[in-house]
């Protein structure tokens, strides 16, 4: 899915440089992660092949604290574009959202060394308030769903 | 507060082999952080001063996924130090639990390069279903709190 995106702006490329050094998606963390969201219509879409070290306690399924980092840079990611995408001028600069709550529910074991797909959908917008709804699946099959709610920064 | 348990065992250097490997906490898995948590009392403690390569969007402040990924780690240790706390033979050995859901509650900033001091307590257990509250404390402070729903994994 994501293979074809590869000469498209992700929506982290767009964070403001002071706001770009998040450990799992800025563009400015050497040491990072860099997931790469995408909306997609009114879908968001991340993929991201965890490294064989983020193992869980038995070995073959991922970590739980990389799944939960893998919805958090998702939904703040998502939260952005949809704030912009619902705005009355879509050309206004992307504002940055921070994570006031997640919820993440752990469905089915995550196989390792597998391409795993993070999908958000908007929720709610209340002014700086936006509520996503992510699912997390690999091999086809949903393995965890999160909801997060996001506030963005006051410019 | 971590200091002085140098020379005690804490809950994750007793998980069995099997069931070590996790990212965040197992003492197999060599390129972990190795987050060690220990029960005093009716309390759950660990301790972690994150890397400095985990910042968040804005350089200072610790990255998201690392507070939810200290809960789930902390969480799912509590889970299994109370289990048998509780259990009627406290010589049983330690069970292994899993995260079934986690939320984070992220009130205020968490500064970089401080020692964070993360606590649980027992909410309930019905079975092998145990759930956990959590905060997380940087210089005093409460910035963050969880409760995680764990399940242990059948002998």
């Amino acid at each position: 899915m994501c293979a074809s995106r590869c000469c498209e702006i992700s929506i982290q490329e767009e964070y403001a440089p002071d706001y770009s050094h998040c450990y799992g998606c800025g563009t400015s963390n050497v040491d990072g992660q860099h997931l790469k969201t995408y909306l997609v219509g009114a879908e968001t879409q991340s993929c991201f092949t965890p490294d064989a070290k983020y193992s869980g306690g038995v070995p073959g399924n991922v970590y739980g604290g990389m799944i939960a980092s893998l919805f958090d840079c998702h939904g703040t990611a998502s939260a952005a574009a949809f704030h912009r995408q619902r705005s009355s001028d879509d050309q206004v600069a992307l504002a940055r959202f921070v994570t006031a709550s997640l919820v993440v529910n752990f469905i089915a074991p995550t196989p390792q060394l597998q391409e795993l797909t993070i999908r958000g959908v908007l929720k709610s917008i209340e002014g700086r308030k936006v509520r996503v709804e992510m699912t997390l699946e690999a091999e086809g099959q949903v393995r965890a769903n999160a909801e997060m709610l996001a506030i963005a920064l006051r410019p």
